[in-house]
């Protein structure tokens, strides 16, 4: 394998091309895979998003930092990352993934992204790593908002259903269980003709609203 | 406050005792609190001792290496070294935690733990921090044994029945949701007379079975 276009999209160039070669193998191609090095580069990749969230938002509390970290940690996000550097050509997948496409998968994507942090913070240590993670993630950070949310379930059922000029989805309290300080609330969820209702649970009203949305908008996405 | 006790302890002297101050205050009693530093010293903890892991065992998957990971970073284990450093006397809590014995509380004095970590990192840099957990735990990850499984809800459910030479838990499918590749299990555990049967789900009948033994040990231990 010829890496020296992936080790110039990356901003470093690996003297051990044996580990960058780890990083990039699937458990399904070989005995030795990746997943140590992506257990490894998790916990880098969390710790530097972390600290630049630290210091980039010195106003904002906790659970903003939390959540800004999670956009830029999940699969999705590590998934674009390594399209961005051409991944999917270099994996080393064994012949099911092959045959299947797993290299266009997202998360053997964003697993070999992980384990290839990984192998870079053993070989150049945190500095290193730091400037690589934080020179791939500027343009993502620089656009994050603090303010702005994730869309809820129940915000993005009801846009589903506006979307293709359907009545709104109504809420029904079927149940709360429980005493005062630990209540369950049962919540069924209609839609109308489209799906059959569905039921969730939830320790308060909204969370089991909530959920509900989520099941239905799943049901939804697995009917089309 | 007087913090040379405590940094002996850490085997680390703060230079800036403010940032100390920080981290051992808990959200409830004032607006600037130890959440954020809590947020940075969770990420930190947990990359030195994936770190550590990653090193000190050469030969195991990743499973074994997260299971690891979590049975040291978990909020007991955070806990139990606060307790070693006696951080409970010097926490700033609000007058209702104050009240309520807050500063024994395992989920606070682990936070405080947590944010010392970041605290600590911050001001000395990630070799010194790294230096200061090693040395915490060094013999809680001499200790550790890859091939030991913590105990399952199952077998502590069963184990404490056992203990109180009580008639074992039984455990019933009372439902069955869903298509073959997207169930869900509601199980029914039952345990004679010592409390009400609880019910709980999982996409399989083991999972399912595992929640609902863990719902009836705290049940359990709530009650005693």
């Amino acid at each position: 394998m010829d890496y020296r276009r992936l080790c110039k999209a990356l901003g470093y160039r690996f003297k051990d091309e044996a580990s960058l070669a780890l990083a990039l193998t699937h458990r399904s191609a070989a005995k030795q895979h990746n997943e140590r090095l992506e257990f490894l580069g998790d916990s880098v990749l969390g710790m530097v998003v972390a600290k630049a969230l630290y210091l980039r938002f010195p106003e904002q509390p906790e659970g903003k930092l939390t959540r800004m970290r999670a956009s830029l940690v999940k699969g999705d996000t590590l998934a674009e990352l390594a399209r961005e550097f051409e991944l999917g050509d270099l994996l080393k997948l064994g012949p099911g993934e092959l045959k299947s496409g797993g290299f266009r998968r997202d998360s053997i994507l964003a697993d070999a992204m992980e384990a290839i942090i990984g192998a870079l913070y053993l070989e150049a240590g945190l500095e290193e790593v730091e400037e690589r993670i934080l020179c791939w993630y500027e343009g993502r950070i620089a656009n994050l908002d603090p303010n702005v949310h994730p869309k809820d379930h129940k915000t993005r059922l009801q846009e589903y259903m506006q979307g293709r000029k359907l009545p709104l989805p109504d809420y029904e309290v079927i149940e709360i269980k429980g005493k005062s300080h630990d209540q369950t609330f049962v919540i069924e969820c209609r839609i109308g003709e489209l799906a059959e209702p569905v039921r969730a649970k939830g320790n308060s009203r909204r969370r089991a609203e909530q959920q509900a949305a989520k099941l239905l908008l799943e049901k939804l996405s697995n009917a089309t």
